[in-house]
C-alpha cells in the first residue's frame, strides 16, 4: 500500500465497540479508512502521509450517529412547557391549542424554507458535538403534502451541511384532526398515498410508526410496515414507550431495523428482537423530560445480546434536547449503561439502527472516515462528564469540517 | 445625560426577575448600565451611541452567575464512574482508592499550574454558555497549604479570563486521613490556621462547610462560621443534602449568604431562611447524578419568599456537569421551577447568594454591564431547550468577550 492522504498517530482508539489497549494509528485515503493498527505495527511505507496528525494519546471515536430525531418542525412549545410549570392542567393547555397538534399546525403553516431555517441551528448544535450522521423523521405534517415537505427539508439539510442525513417517513405519528374518528382511514392515507409518494420522490429511507394506546394499534402498524416494504423502504417503530402492546416484537418479526423507546418491553419482546437482529434504541431524553420511572430492560437486552443504540429523540414536545453528548451521561446515570455501552450506542449500534453498519459507526478498514478527536485520553470521560471534554476535531468523509 | 458608549435597542428584556412586556433599550457607559427603559421612552439625546446594537427582539439577560462550583481539582473520577456502572461495589471502589479522597490525593499531588491548566477548560465551558460570574470553592486540599493552593488557582482564573471569580474556603469539606478519628482537631486546624491564613492573603471571599452525617456536625460548623466572621468573611453551607440536621437554620441564624442543596430542608428551616434573608441554592445536577428522589421544598420556599439560586455544583464526584444552561432545564424538569424562577436563580438570586446583588445579576441602572444576548425572543426557551438557543453575544463589564 502507498502513502495515505491522512495518518493519525498515537491515538487512544475507541473503534465503536472496544477501546484499544495500546496506542494506535489510523490511515485515511479517499475518504475511507484504509488501515487501523497498533503504532508498533505501522508499515514504514505508510509512516508518511499527506497530512500527519499526532493525537498525543487523545481519544479518537467514530463520528457520532444520532439515529432518532425529529429536527424538522414549526413553532415552539416553550410556552406550553412554561404553562405546565405554572400549574396549568393538560386540559387547559390542550384547550389553549397546545400539545403535538400545535406543532402540526405550525409545521403545516410554515414554508419549506422556514422549516429549513428553523432546523438548521438544531442540526448545527448536534454537529458541534461530533454528530456526523443524523436520522430525521417527518410526522408533524400528517397530510401527504406536508409530510413530503418535511422530508424535503431533511434532505436539503444533508445536502447543505457536512453531515449524513437519513430520512424517515413518520406519517403514523398522530391522528390528524381531519381523521379524528377514523384512524383506519388515516392509515389508508399513509399506506396508499404517503408511502408511495415519498418512495417515488426518493424522499424516505425508512418508515416509522407510533405504536401506542394514544397512537396506533399493532394491526395498524403492521399495515404501514407492509406498505413500506412493498416500496423497498426500511421500517422502524416507536414502541413500548408508555405501555406494553407487543409492538416491538411485531416490528421485529416484520424486519424492523430498530424499535425505539421500549421502556415497557418484556422478556418475550426482547427475545423477538434477538431473533430478528433488531436494534433496541434507547431515548433517555424523553424518559427524563417526562419524568418516567420505568427503565428499559437493559439487563435483559444485554443477556440476549441485543445491540442498544442511543439517540436524542430531539423533538419539541418530549425531548427538546439538542445534545447527543448529554444522552451518553443520561444513558449511564438513568439507565445504568456502562460508558462503553453508551458510546457504542451512538456509534456502531446507532449505525446498525440505520442499516449503515457496513459504512459508518466503526473505525475499521473500508468504512467511511467519519471521526471525532476528543480532548481526553479516556473514552469514559465522554459519558461521565457533561459539557466536557471538548471536541478537538470533527472529520466527515475524510474532511476536517 | 450624554451619549452612552453602547446602546442596545429592541431588546426582549429579562432583567433578572421579570420579562418586560414591551421592546426595551439598555445603555452602557464605562462598563456600567446607565439606563433601562422602553424603546418609546428613550431620550433623543441618547439615541446615538459609540456602538448601537439592534437586538431585533432577541432576549437580553444578565450575565449568568454560577454561585456554587468546585472547578479546581486534580485527577478524574471517570474511572470510578465506569467501575460503578460495571457493577463494582462502593467498598471495592473505596479499596481501590476511589471516592473524594482520590480527588484529595490528586489535588495535593498537583502543582498550582497543573491545577490551573486542568480548571481552565471547565471554566471556559461555563463561560461559553454565558457565565460571567462564578464562585469556586477549595475543599480537596484539606491541609493549610493545599487549600491555599486551590484558592490561589481560583484567583488566577479570575485574573486571566474575562470572568468574575469569587472564592470560598471549604476546608471543612471532608475529614482528611490525617485526622481520621479527630474531627474536632481538624476543625481546630480550619478555624485557627486555614481561615486566618486565607484571610491574611486575601484568598477567600467566603467560608463554606459540609454539614452532614458524613461531613461535620452543626456544632462544628458553627465553630467554623464564628472563625470566618471574626476575619470578616462571608459564610455559606452545604446543608440538608442527605438528611435533616438543622444545619440550614443554624447557618441562616449565623448570617449565611446561602445554604446549598437543601433537599431535606423542613418547614422550620425554611422559616429560618426567610427570617434571615438567606438564599436557598438548588443544585439539581448532584440530585440527578446521585439519582436522589427527595426534592427540595420548592413550594414552601415560594410561600415564604425565600430567593432560590441555581448552580452547577460542578465537581468530580457528584456533579461533573460543566453546563449552567442544563441546570435551567433540570431545575424545571426535576424540581418544577418555572422557567423564570430558574432564570432568576442564575442571575438575580445567584448574585444574592454571593452577596453581590448591588453589583451584578440584574439589568438595572448602576449595575455592572454583564450581559448575554440569546438567539430567541422568549426567555422560557433558555430553560425549555437543551443545547439551544445559542449565545449570540456575551458581555463582561461592558466588553463583548
Ligand atoms: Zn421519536
Ligand atoms: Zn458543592
Amino acid at each position: 500500500m502507498s502513502q495515505p492522504d491522512r495518518l493519525w498517530i498515537n491515538v487512544t482508539l475507541f473503534d465503536g465497540q472496544n477501546t484499544a489497549a495500546q496506542p494506535m494509528a489510523v490511515a485515511i485515503t479517499n475518504g475511507l479508512i484504509t488501515r487501523v493498527c497498533p503504532m508498533s505495527e505501522l508499515p514504514v511505507a505508510e509512516q508518511a502521509a499527506g497530512e500527519l496528525i499526532d493525537a498525543e494519546g487523545r481519544v479518537l471515536t467514530p463520528g457520532l450517529v444520532d439515529c432518532h430525531t425529529h429536527l424538522v418542525f414549526g413553532g415552539s412549545r416553550a410556552g406550553e412547557f412554561e404553562a405546565r410549570l405554572e400549574g396549568k392542567s393538560y386540559e387547559e393547555i390542550a384547550r389553549a391549542g397546545g400539545g403535538i397538534l400545535s406543532t402540526v399546525r405550525a409545521t403545516r403553516a410554515a414554508s419549506e424554507d422556514e422549516l429549513y431555517q428553523a432546523a438548521l441551528p438544531r442540526l448545527e448544535a448536534l454537529m458541534a458535538e461530533g454528530v456526523t450522521t443524523v436520522e430525521i423523521k417527518s410526522g408533524y405534517g400528517l397530510t401527504v403534502e406536508d409530510e413530503l415537505k418535511m422530508l424535503r427539508v431533511a434532505r436539503r439539510l444533508g445536502r447543505e451541511r457536512p453531515v449524513r442525513v437519513l430520512t424517515t417517513l413518520l406519517g403514523a405519528h398522530a391522528l390528524p384532526p381531519e381523521y379524528q374518528d377514523d384512524a383506519d382511514g388515516y392509515i389508508d392515507l399513509v399506506c396508499n398515498r404517503m408511502i408511495p409518494a415519498a418512495a417515488a420522490d426518493g424522499l424516505a429511507d425508512a418508515v416509522d410508526v407510533f405504536c401506542e394506546g394514544i397512537g396506533f394499534s399493532v394491526a395498524q402498524c403492521l399495515r404501514v410496515y407492509a406498505a413500506a416494504k412493498a416500496y423497498g423502504l426500511a421500517i422502524k417503530g416507536h414502541t413500548e414507550q408508555l405501555s406494553n402492546l407487543g409492538g416491538s416484537a411485531a416490528a421485529a418479526r416484520a424486519g424492523a431495523l430498530s424499535v425505539d423507546h421500549i421502556e415497557y418491553l418484556d422478556d418475550a419482546g426482547v427475545q423477538a428482537l434477538a431473533e430478528a437482529g433488531t436494534v433496541a434504541t434507547l431515548l433517555p431524553g424523553a424518559f427524563y423530560m417526562l419524568r418516567e420511572t420505568k427503565v428499559p430492560p437493559i439487563e435483559l437486552l444485554r443477556r440476549h445480546g441485543v445491540p442498544m443504540a442511543l439517540a436524542t429523540d430531539a423533538n419539541p414536545g418530549t425531548s427538546p434536547i439538542f445534545s447527543l453528548r448529554l444522552m451518553l451521561n443520561m444513558a449511564c446515570t438513568l439507565f445504568r449503561l456502562t460508558p462503553l455501552e453508551a458510546l457504542s450506542g451512538v456509534t456502531a449500534h446507532g449505525a446498525r439502527a440505520l442499516g449503515l453498519q457496513q459504512q459508518i459507526g466503526r473505525i475499521a478498514p473500508g468504512l467511511r472516515a467519519d471521526l471525532c478527536l476528543w480532548n481526553t485520553n479516556n473514552p469514559a470521560e465522554l459519558a461521565y462528564s457533561v459539557g466536557l471534554p471538548t471536541l478537538v476535531r470533527r472529520v466527515f468523509a475524510g474532511q476536517a469540517l
